[in-house]
């Protein structure tokens, strides 16, 4: 399981009086994510969900707990961090800086079809939008730079084969620079389970803890590369044109961006690859499951790598 | 009916394209309400209140939305001011100042026992602790020097003996001063129909648009003058105690307050007293119902006045 650091009932209730929340009711301990240590509380007033930061360095937890109250006062459907009576939504508990935000409504949908893709795009839209007038800044911290230093720790793990599409992807991508890109708070991570729908609306975004500031449109990428692909990795493209025309329909793509689709789309396979080859190869202590298995974002940066991407519009 | 303003789904359709919560879906206007002109607005992405603000001064609202999204911002379920592209939460639409906030799920309770008190004393003790670190201020626009100006308007109306009534309870309440009693935001108009139920839960408290500054006390005796009255406008001994010990549990009563509790029930009918004579006698051009019976207040203030109110603990 991913909870590292255990809570009890009675250091929560009174940790808890810090808060407007009412009572503790509940608390469940939440087995999905690999980074942090998640619990759903219940209380008198309402629904939560406790988070105990492991990783994250304490000094960047504001741009993330900032940007989810910012998109959430703007109409997103992204987990309001509480205040305490202190005023501050970041605190400490069991030794670890830890926030409790609201709990959002709602499924992931596992086999998304194009109404779905829709829906994503006209949100995601809106959420760039939203984070326009976002202040704070914090480099994407699964940019390039944070590639190199994971392909040098992988390298000694992978064959041949691996070690040369891993070194031909890095070449190809330091040869791409989109200085006139729009640019803005992104997700990042905003696979189909970090999305909740109740009927066809999306109820909830979460998991806003890869946040940063990067290229809107590799927001995009991400999503495509996780929504719209079929069993063998390939694009299916009816759902890739239900995304970007719904994301266009709100901010409309500029011509640049169009151009840079197909590298975009390398970008955000390299990435995840990357991350799951270091989880797989690197486990942090205590990291017991969960570790998903890198070849399937191997076979998409091959898939987009050898053959032409489509290209957009 | 209570809209004074109409607005257009167009006009409206127009006016969201500056915020982040998607495509209009319906708009219907809301009969409730005396005071704005109030619309529930669906969108792809949820359900919303428009105001548009008819009497307040413009330069009064930011206290009234930053105090609303500061309680949401705690856990308090008030409505959330939404921010448009720009980050602002007040907007201008049909020539009036306008605000769009979160649609809070629930019904009210017209019957409300001792368990609905007792939910209700303990929210209003957690969002007055929740109101501390709330830096506005703004004077409760219902206080005494309102009660002074509305007394004059109305004398002309008033019979002898509410002549004499009133004229009794303002010499009375000018001779009350309470320097020592906790003060900060109270909602001052949180009737039956002003908090939300689903279940035990209190889901939604609305209708900011009477708050100010003032003893936290007051805040508590507007509740019991209608949340805890029988039909004869007495108290019902048991839903006030529920309502206090729930209260005194989260926010323990100090001993001023205690001694202050008689004097405040009667200030706190004597302004709702007031507010329905002027409006019974003074209404507004186009206010054209909802105009309460001020009968049921000069009830209970006499009733407050005339017998040994019951003393708090």
């Amino acid at each position: 399981m991913s909870v590292y650091t255990p809570v009890g009932e009675a250091e929560l209730e009174r940790w808890l009086g810090r808060y407007s929340v009412g009572r503790l009711v509940s608390l469940e301990p939440i087995q999905a994510g690999i980074e942090n240590s998640n619990y759903f509380v219940t209380t008198a007033q309402g629904r939560y969900v406790l988070t105990l930061f492991e990783r994250l360095p304490a000094h960047e937890l504001p741009f993330y707990l900032d940007l989810m109250s910012h998109l959430a006062r703007h109409g997103i459907p992204a987990p309001a961090p509480i205040a305490d009576l202190a005023d501050r939504t970041l605190g400490e508990l069991a030794g670890k800086p830890a926030a409790l935000v609201t709990r959002l409504p709602g499924r992931s949908r596992e086999h998304p079809g194009e109404p779905e893709c829709r829906t994503l795009g006209a949100l995601l839209a809106r959420m760039h939008l939203a984070g326009r007038s976002y202040p704070a800044y914090l480099e994407n911290p699964r940019g390039p730079k944070w590639w190199r230093y994971a392909a040098e720790a992988v390298a000694p793990f992978l064959d041949a084969g691996k070690k040369d599409l891993l070194e031909s992807e890095l070449d190809f991508q330091s040869h791409q620079r989109f200085p006139e890109l729009p640019r803005g708070p992104v997700h990042a991570d905003l696979f189909r389970d970090n999305a909740l729908f109740e009927e066809e609306r999306i109820t909830g975004v979460i998991d806003f803890y890869f946040a940063g500031v990067d290229c809107l449109l590799y927001d995009v990428a991400v999503c495509a590369n996780d929504w719209c692909v079929r069993d063998d990795g390939a694009l299916d493209e009816a759902r890739v044109r239900a995304l970007l025309d719904a994301y266009h329909a709100v901010r409309p793509l500029e011509a640049p961006e169009r151009g840079a689709w197909p590298a975009m789309l390398r970008a955000a396979a390299l990435r995840f690859w990357l991350s799951r080859l270091y989880d797989l190869h690197l486990p942090r202590p205590g990291m017991l499951v969960h570790a998903h298995d890198p070849e399937h974002f191997r076979r998409i940066l091959e898939l987009r790598a050898r053959r032409a991407a489509p290209r957009l519009g």
